[in-house]
């Protein structure tokens, strides 16, 4: 997995710009002229166009420029004209405005356990806002990190209500992306599409194998000679969004149920900080129900 | 994966014993006693027993006897006494009678071409009798070597007067393994049922993920970021029989079906490789639809 | 990576047999047959014979016995016959005493906390009885467990007198393993000769790569395509001693010192947390500068 | 590993532009308006910037332009204007335009056996024009596929006659690359000096480590717990040049000599096809005794 360079930069200066399009001559040349006579350096750049399926055009700029927050709304002004010619759609981000991220947990609490390390030694360049869950097994950790915990018990008699609840906080909160760090209830349509490609998962399988509940019996059961784990955006249909990273590893016929289990959280909690990492820093881009992540 | 170490031995004077039965104190010593008091050095053992489960112990010993092919059929009755007091299940195999097998490949060569590489260079410890196939791709390859090809045309349509011709030329040739190398016609139960355990196919896809036709095309639609093959004796439900080896290699959004493929290639050779070696070794146990596999 | 099964039975009845011996006709018979005659049932056995070399023998038995605290001296008393008759050493370890390890770190905590977590999920088997650190990093983590912290500053002209504090603790806690988690200090071999086969140390390196002091500095001046990690026993040569795992991650052109040491990181804690897990199950031998790892 | 995407574009309309200069604003703006304006379609372009380091620029571009080769001389003169304003070394090539390569090797044949195949199935975009060999082992398999086999015996002794008669050879048949696919003798400064960054090494250890003779017998000794394989440009320093690949593969204390050397040649033939693949795409970059490689 390779990790990035720029760490000693002034981080107020540094913007991000992804933009996709119907692939033409010209775009690059148009892209690379505009930031360079608006004096943004290119720090890192990466493009994709999938001319034999349908034709789009993708790329990720990292830029550095100089009083970048002034000069922001001017740049995104003198952008448009480029992007009216092209039909582009397009986003700019800034590296000084983190994300605010919600974690949602049950009782297993390893990928959360692997995502506040993460954050603590600076590797997800998020603010974690709040942290919900339907079990009480995550307070004493993330409360001693100053992040607030919401115990709201969960089952399917009473989702509404829940989600009620749940969305409520995350406006209040103001969150930007929600991390389901193995939190075990479903989340209905309505939920979902408050937060389109917002909501990370990570699922305890490699997808599409084992869709649904238990996972790792259905892999013992099966026979598998190696478990994996799948992270992907959410959406309406269970365990069917666009996958952003997987990974696997080798188990045996000496591995039951409770052993695949521990081997697999090694990969879940792995698997899911890489999604969340390249989603923190706009690496991923989801085109139909496929992601392209420019890491 | 390892390869081990028995290489300098006399082959004619190396058995192989393995057992399967009830667990129950005791299996071990009257194993390895039988054994001792037979002569026969344990050049290697390897067990297991699935207690939490149904309590069966299984037990594979590799071991060298002089003279064993004067006194293999002593030994074998002698042994009699101690499987009927366990009531185990049992083979008796030799090293120096290797095991012949069949080759079955369509139009795509690559997995028939690293089996008969490995088998030039000494790894796969069998007489690689015949090789069938619905295509004459291979012909050339194979005859140079100085193994007989036979092309057998196949469809659907004509597919039991084909396996009645398949059949026949694996009596001919006293077949003992049939490898399905890429080989893709679907076979019938009757077919199947003449070979139980004995025929090792390659799939395209990390099963349970992409049964059937075309995985790495839906393996490109679903977006996957690994892909994989699986090996596994052939049963009459469709790639779901015992799986024996997998493995997985990364890919990302920049590949289409096309490279998917290529890639793929290359995992469904050394998956391949491996469940022939460990079946040619008698290193692979089948208990109900799992595998234990002793390397 | 393995990891096995027995977690329901007793802890109390558990225990494990190594034995290490010249290789004859009859080892194994002896020996299960002991075991089976004091109604030990083996729960998991694996031997290692390196005939070709040197023809020594090695096993591993785990077993199960009724009130086996009870039956222990009777047991280790019987089995001293066989014993002199094969010219065994041998060891008898008991699961329900736990080893009592030490920690020690400098100032990069990542293998500590790993250790930790690990440990409070129940996988490490040991009483995590003190933490030594010439930093304070870890105090904070380390005392919310509840585990000591000493804080022992030390540099190269303190070092005997550092050394000498620091074998006073190990004996006053009853230390059966150290574990050397990134502790940027060299031990002297005073030091280490008073811990023959129970310093584990994980250097920052794919051994013998990169031996000594600014492994990742280095790994990135040769432009290497992966680095690695490996975790051994310490001996008086520098990085020298039998090692016990190692691992391995791609890296390439972009990465630079700062990001090779994050990758590192995540490689360095999964070798250590292995290698100390196989060690505290008795799973390691060691045979001259080799191991033997039954897991 | 990736394999890219453009399979069916003619051919003869593809090229490449590599360059490197001195980081400064305007690059990619200068260079893709250079392209656009010659109407040559970006396919793919990487880039990467050395900015702690040295402060580099590197790019590769993938392009098509329509009538490519009656363009190519005049696309050629007009950049020479914009790298002479921004001081680039530079390098056009043209896919149709195949490197001519040379294979040299020894007794084993492995590596030789799989670039034979890759190039068979399309995947080595070359010419082999010529194999060199000091052992007749590859003669057959050579000259069945129409490519000349020159067996010329060597040995320290005859070093400068026998490398007078290789480079004569290498110009004879006007080679580009040159891979040493386990070629067992070494090179004096004066042959390589003939072919900078031009000869392609594998190297059977995971370098730096085990660097000249026996590494297998080395590994064992050690007691590694990976082997691996390096393809690396050959300088005059032994095993030290430029690395383009390496991986590994994990054994155990079970592996002897001969079956380290069995793994490690599976590690060594996809090793050094990758480097020869990404070599051949004009993908590599030497930088010092570094490289870049956009694959």
């Amino acid at each position: 997995m390779s990790v990035h360079t720029q760490y000693n930069r002034n981080k107020e200066n540094i913007g991000r710009l992804l933009v996709k399009c119907q692939d033409k001559p010209g775009i690059v040349a148009a892209l690379s002229t505009f930031l360079y006579e608006n004096e943004a350096n290119i720090l890192e750049s990466s493009q994709f166009s999938s001319e034999e399926e349908d034709g789009m055009f993708y790329i990720r700029f990292e830029y550095y420029l100089d009083d970048l927050l002034m000069k922001r709304q001017q740049l995104e002004n003198a952008f448009s004209k480029i992007a009216e010619k092209f039909e582009m759609e397009y986003t700019f981000t800034y590296a000084i405005k983190k994300k605010r991220s919600a974690i949602f947990v049950s009782k297993e609490i390893h990928c959360l356990q692997e995502l506040l390390w993460e954050w603590q030694s600076g590797d997800l360049d998020t603010d974690i806002a709040v942290v919900v869950s339907n079990h009480e097994d995550g307070r004493a950790l993330v409360e001693s990190l100053g992040i607030p915990f919401y115990y709201i018990p969960a089952n399917k008699d009473i989702r509404e209500e829940v989600e009620q609840k749940q969305v409520a906080l995350m406006r209040e909160y103001e969150i930007d992306v929600l991390i389901l760090a193995r939190y075990m209830q479903i989340l209905t349509p309505n939920f979902v599409e408050h937060f389109p490609n917002k909501i990370i998962n990570i699922h305890h399988s490699f997808l599409p194998a084992f869709i649904g509940a238990r996972p790792y019996e259905r892999a013992y059961n099966r026979g598998v000679k190696l478990i994996g784990a799948t992270s992907h955006y959410v959406t309406n249909d269970l365990d069917e969004g666009p996958i952003i990273e997987q990974d696997t590893e080798r188990v045996d016929h000496r591995n039951n149920v409770p052993t695949l289990k521990k081997i697999g959280q090694q990969v879940e909690r792995r698997v899911l900080a890489r999604a969340v990492k390249w989603h923190l820093e706009d690496r991923v881009i989801v085109k139909d129900n496929r992601t392209i992540v420019f890491h």
